[in-house]
C-alpha cells in the first residue's frame, strides 16, 4: 500500500485540478455544479478502491461506510465538504475528506465496532446560491423548502442545479451519527504562530451582521468649517476605531469593519451618508451578547460627537456552538498517546460540524495548522506534509476511541520523500 | 426703470431655466456647452438694454463695457461665470454677473473716469473636461496648450467645443484690468451662523490633494484573531480622527477625507487595502505647509499602529492667494457707508478672482450670504433678496471707488415687493 500521506497529498492534487480556471492558479468548484459533482465521483472511486460502501442522498451527500461488527451501535462519521470558493486553495475542506480517508482505511483491518463512514457535504462555501452548509443542514432536516428556489448568477435555482446532477432533493431527515468528528485547516494564524500543529476546537463562534449607516451633512470640503461639518465618515471611523477596543476586551472575540461605502462620495465633498458592514463573532453566547448590545451604543456615541444620526441594522445573528465534551477528549487523547502537541481554540468560521452540532449530534473538530499567515480561500493556502501526516494519525485514534475500540494500535507514521511542488 | 433687486430675481430665474433637465429642479450647464452660451447669450443681451458695450474673447469669454470719461485710467472689472455644475443651484456664479450688471447700470449717469466692464467667464466648474477657471486663465495666458485637447466624457475636446460656439481659441494675453472684485454666494455657513449679509474674502486658501493608500493583510474576519491583523480600514480611520484634530488646531483650515474604498472589500473579509483622498486647506501659506506636512507624518503613524505600510500621494498643490489690501479696503468702505455689517473671511473655495489675483490684478471678492446652512451645488442653494439688495449697493459702491470716483451717491436700496417662489 502506498504510504498515506504521499497518497493524501496526490489526492488533494488531484482534487485541486478540477475546476481549474485558465489564468488562475486556485480551484474554482462551485457548490452543486458539475465540478463539485466530479470532485465527490473521484473520491467516491477511491472509497470503492479503498472497500467502502458508497452511497448518496437526495441532496448529493456522498457516504463511503466501513461496516463496524456491532450493528447496534450508531455510526461514527468524518468528513467535510469538497466545494471550494472562487479560486480557492486545495485544503480547505477536501482536506478533511481525503485525510478521513486514510484515517478509516487505516481502521479496515482492525476497526472500532461502530460502523464508520467519511461523508462529503455537498455546497458549504454559500456564496453561489446563499446560504451554505447545504448538505448538513438536509441531512439535518434543517433546510427551509424556500431555499429551493434560490437561484444563482444566472438564475438557476438550487432545484435545477440538483436536477441536473440526478438527485432528487432532500428527503427527510435520516438517521443521524453517534458522534461526528470533522478534520479542517484552521484558516486562521494561530496555530502557526504558537508553532503548534493542531488544535482542538471548543466552540464554533457565535455571529451577527449587521449593516450601520451614519448620516450627517454632505458639504463643500472648503467652505464649510470644520466645527460646522457633520462628516458621515469620521463618525464610521470613530466607531470603527472604537469598536476594536471594545472587541479586545471580550476573550476570543473579533469585530471587523469590512465593506465601507460613502455614495457619491468625492475628494472635495464631506461625506454625508456612510453605510458600513459590521460582522462581530464571539465563543460564548454571553460575549456575543455583550459584543451585540455594544454596536448601537458605540455608533451612537461615534454619530453624536461628529453631529450625525445612525442607524444600526441587525442582519443576522447565529448563537456560538459548543463542540462536545466527549469528541473533544477523544481528540486529546489520541493526540497525547502519539505525543503530538494539541491546544484548544474557538473557530471563528462557519462548519458542517457545526450544524451536526447544533443539531445535537456530538460534534468536535481537529485543526490543522494553516502556514503563510494562516491564509484561506487563496490560492496559497497551505498546509504542511507533517502535519497533514499526524491529522491523519490524530484523526485515526480519534475514530477507534469513538467507535469503541477496545485497544487501538497506532499506525505508523510516515514522512513523505518528495517536497511539495 | 424696474427695481433692480426684482429685476435681479428675475434675470437669475430666467438663467435657471437654461440647462433645467427634465425631472430635476436644479440646473445644468456644463462650460462651453449650447446652455452656457445661452446663458451668455441672455446676458448679452441685458448689456445691450443697459447701454453697455458687448464684446467676446478667442475663449468665449463675455466683456460688457460702460466706457469711462479717463481713457488713460485702467479698466475696473466685475463678474463671474454662468456654468454650473450638474443639477446645480441658480446662485453661484450667476449672482456675481447678474449683480454686476445692476451695480454698472446704477453707474450709468453718474459713473467714475475708468471704464466699467462686467465679465462673464467661461467654464468656471471644471468638471467636464477637468481644470476648470478655464475663461480667467485663457485671459491671463496662463493656459497650458495641451489643455485644448483634453476630452469630455463623450470625446469632445475643449477646442473642438470652442469651435462649435464660433470661438477660435484662446489669443495671447490680453490687457489685464486695473483691478476686479467679484461677487459670489458664500457656499458655506459663516455668514449664516454669524447672522451677517456680506464677507471680504481676505485669501483664496490654498489646497493640496493627496491620494494615501493604506496597506496591510486581508484575511478571514472570523479566524485572524485581532491582534495578529493588519487592518487597513482601521489605519485610515486612525488616520481620519487624527487628520481632523490637526487641521482644528490651524486657523482657518480644513481636511476633508471625502472618497474611500475598500478594494474588494466585503463583510467577512478584514480590509486589505484601503485607498483616500485628501483634501487639505489654509488661508495662509504657512498654515497649508504644516497641513502637507501632517499628512504622511499622521499616515505612517497609523499605518504603524495597525501594522500596516502606507503611501501617501501628493497630487496637486496651489499656493494661497491674498486679497489686494486696496480692493478690500474699498469694499469695507463702501459697506460702512451704507451700515451694511460685513465680516473678513478667508475663501475655503477656488474662484475665477483667485486667478486674476495671482496673475498680479488687484483683486477682491464680496461674500453674500448662503441660507439652508451654506449648501451649494445643490438645487437648494439659496441667498435672500436683502441680501441681494444690499450686494448690489456695496459693489456699486466698491466699483465707483475703484475706478476713482470724486464722489459717490448711495443708490437707494429697494427692497423686493414679492416673496421668493
Amino acid at each position: 500500500m502506498q504510504d498515506p500521506v504521499a497518497r493524501t497529498i496526490e489526492r488533494l492534487d488531484q482534487l485541486a485540478k478540477i475546476g481549474r480556471v485558465s489564468g488562475q492558479t486556485g480551484t474554482t468548484r462551485p457548490g452543486l455544479s458539475s465540478e463539485e459533482q466530479q470532485a465527490c465521483e473521484l473520491v467516491a472511486s477511491w472509497m470503492e478502491e479503498d472497500g467502502l460502501t458508497t452511497s448518496w442522498d437526495g441532496a448529493g451527500n456522498l457516504f463511503g461506510r466501513l461496516p463496524g461488527s456491532d450493528p447496534s451501535r450508531a455510526e461514527i462519521w468524518t468528513g467535510s465538504h469538497l466545494d471550494t470558493v472562487p479560486n480557492g486553495g486545495r485544503f480547505d475542506g477536501a482536506l478533511g475528506v481525503v485525510v478521513g480517508l486514510e484515517a478509516v482505511a487505516a481502521l479496515r483491518e482492525s476497526g472500532p465496532p461502530s460502523t464508520l463512514a467519511v461523508v462529503a457535504f455537498r455546497y458549504e462555501e454559500g456564496w453561489r446560491f446563499g446560504g451554505g452548509c447545504f448538505g448538513s443542514r438536509a441531512i439535518c432536516g434543517a433546510l427551509p423548502p424556500s431555499e429551493l428556489t434560490t437561484t444563482d448568477a444566472n438564475g438557476v435555482s438550487v432545484r435545477d442545479a440538483l436536477e441536473a446532477l440526478g438527485f432528487s432533493g432532500p428527503g427527510p431527515a435520516e438517521p443521524l451519527p453517534g458522534s461526528f468528528v470533522e478534520a479542517h485547516i484552521e484558516q486562521g494564524p494561530v496555530l502557526e504562530g504558537e508553532d503548534i500543529p493542531h488544535g482542538v476546537v471548543t466552540a464554533i463562534a457565535g455571529m451577527a451582521g449587521f449593516a450601520v449607516t451614519f448620516t450627517g451633512a454632505s458639504g463643500h470640503a472648503g467652505t464649510v468649517p470644520l466645527a460646522d461639518r457633520k462628516d458621515a465618515f469620521l463618525a464610521a471611523a470613530g466607531f470603527a476605531v472604537e469598536l476594536r477596543e471594545e472587541a479586545l476586551r471580550v476573550p476570543g472575540a473579533v469585530a471587523t469593519i469590512g465593506d465601507v461605502r460613502i455614495p457619491g462620495g468625492a475628494r472635495n465633498v464631506v461625506p454625508g451618508v456612510v453605510r458600513a458592514s459590521v460582522d462581530v463573532r464571539a465563543p460564548t453566547s454571553e460575549a456575543l451578547t455583550s459584543l451585540v448590545d455594544a454596536v448601537p451604543r458605540l455608533a451612537q456615541g461615534a454619530a453624536a460627537r461628529s453631529g450625525c444620526s445612525f442607524e444600526t441594522e441587525l442582519r443576522w445573528l447565529t448563537e456560538p456552538v459548543p463542540m462536545s465534551a466527549q469528541v473533544r477528549a477523544a481528540i486529546h487523547e489520541s493526540a497525547a498517546e502519539l505525543n503530538v502537541p494539541i491546544v484548544d481554540l474557538p473557530s471563528g468560521a462557519g462548519h458542517d460540524a457545526g450544524i451536526l452540532a447544533a443539531r445535537g449530534v456530538p460534534t468536535g473538530m481537529l485543526f490543522v495548522r494553516s502556514l503563510n499567515g494562516g491564509v484561506s480561500h487563496r490560492p496559497d493556502e497551505l498546509t504542511g506534509h507533517d502535519d497533514i501526516a499526524t491529522a491523519i494519525s490524530v484523526l485515526t485514534g480519534t475514530l477507534a476511541r469513538l467507535g469503541g475500540a477496545k485497544q487501538h494500535r497506532n499506525p505508523r507514521i510516515r514522512r513523505p520523500s518528495f517536497q511539495p511542488s
